[in-house]
């Protein structure tokens, strides 16, 4: 009987497998390593499998990615040719908008100083408020979760700009692309947050050159990948008054090392790669739709292109 | 020459009158209580105006309110019996949106906890999120204020109740009115949001029994008027674990005293009445085209119902 491995040391799979069996029930599903039978293994769903253990499926022949990031499956040499399939989760995607636009208003709204107030019983009543309207936000990255947290934080009446590497459209939302739309985008974000794949071009994108670039006393939130920021070269952008907040929701080591500066800082808050979970209730009817299509001969989605990374 | 006479010790005058004279030059313009001809003051612009001042100006034809609520100017038994206009402004109402969903989305997501696990550098890592689609957020008022705050909650995928006096409908939204419908709606809100004028029948309406009608870990967030609350009975429901937190803005007494336990109370966020702020460069134009209908003989918009209260 054709075969559905699940390979995730970091996943509940009980939950995943209970959930796609009520929505594919005539396969067999297995839990890596256990599988008496890996000739009979057709589709894998893993989230950063040990190298080498997809190659040794023989007939394997589509893999869901249990995440939406999949540069570490990209990074396994032994990875074999087949289709890959990106997690594409509503449940995935808007828990991402809804963390972002809850740190972009904490920074706009100034949510940390009247914590602070209320720590010192300190009735401080600014004279001014600057409205949403009148923010810009830079949205780094307009895949799936940048576009819709670019909506979303539209809806909310910032001041909305967007980059990607290749040309994009949203409606009311300026957008840029390319190394030139870069720096303009750079230049006018009070706000930025980062939302991009992790690939050889965007690794380190978030570092002192970038900040320098930024309205001096920006805010930058990354929710996308840890290896998209130079960790080193934050607290030095804070600290001489460049940035004047980070939001971080991922880390170069995860969970983050306990003496590490960032979770002390005043001006960074530290979340723990909990900015949005793929989650089984919400994200296995688009694994169920490519067992679908790919059973009925049709055109997968969501497919992931090796050369471009994601 | 016509005078339009500000009024109020709270308020910045140089700033409204500058924004106000380059929209509507053909005016004096006077700062109570530097006042010499009463008798050419057609318009008032005021906030909490010391009573009888205004029963004071035997010429006066219109009375602008320069905050959303007139509770307190209607208390004054001397106020005269002339076309009262409520202050509707851009920009106070997309500040206290803003508010509302910084609030509503800093206790949908856990944000306090996430702080408290930062402060003990605890990677904590919940196996769940519930989703803006899985939470019901009901609003009380859907005035200009509660309106326009229930939208964009649902444009967060919130999903949004609302309830008011009298029936009004909202795209998208389900409403609810009167005493009945208050029950019903009170029943599912797990964040509650207070957007109510206030009125003697609205005064108090925040109190333990309310409490008890919520679901059990429900949150309150008032941003209308410090009297809708009963304070009293806040405490002992955060305790008992009925609520779960109160995000509050205002108070009875404003500033909160600083003996106050609202300041030190683990689950309050307190925030010193600046939800939202009437600020001259949104709110001028509303009050010049008053004064500019009220001219040229058209009907005023925006006119308080005495009976009413609001």
């Amino acid at each position: 009987m054709p075969t559905l491995l699940f390979i995730s040391p970091h996943d509940h799979a009980a939950a995943w497998i209970d959930a796609l069996r009520a929505q594919v029930p005539d396969l067999t599903y297995r839990v890596w390593p256990d599988c008496p039978d890996p000739a009979d293994v057709v589709y894998a769903l893993a989230w950063r499998p040990p190298p080498g253990v997809l190659a040794g499926l023989p007939n394997l022949e589509v893999i869901f990615s249990l995440g939406a990031g999949v540069d570490a499956m990209l990074e396994d040499p032994t990875l074999p040719n087949l289709p890959l399939v990106r997690m594409v989760d509503y449940g995935l995607t808007e828990g991402m908008t809804e963390y972002v636009c809850q740190q972009v208003l904490y920074w706009h709204r100034g949510a940390g100083d009247f914590q602070e107030h209320q720590r010192r019983r300190d009735w401080h009543k600014p004279q001014e408020l600057k409205l949403a309207r009148e923010r810009r936000v830079g949205v780094l990255g307009l895949g799936v979760l940048g576009a819709d947290a670019a909506t979303v934080l539209k809806a909310l009446r910032f001041d909305v700009a967007g980059w990607s590497r290749t040309p994009k459209t949203l409606p009311g939302i300026e957008t840029f692309h390319g190394e030139e739309g870069l720096r303009t985008l750079l230049s006018g974000a009070e706000i930025l947050v980062c939302l991009l794949p992790l690939t050889s071009e965007t690794e380190g994108l978030l570092d002192a050159e970038l900040f320098a670039a930024l309205p001096r006393g920006a805010v930058v939130i990354n929710a996308a990948r840890g290896q998209h920021l130079v960790e080193e070269d934050l607290i030095p952008a804070l600290d001489s008054g460049q940035l004047a907040g980070a939001s971080l929701d991922v880390f170069h080591a995860e969970p983050l090392p306990r003496d590490h500066p960032f979770w002390t800082h005043p001006r960074i808050v530290v979340t723990p790669h909990i900015a949005s979970l793929t989650q089984p209730r919400t994200a296995v009817g688009s694994i169920a739709d490519g067992i679908r299509r790919h059973r009925a001969g049709e055109p997968l989605i969501n497919l992931v292109d090796r050369a471009r990374g994601y």
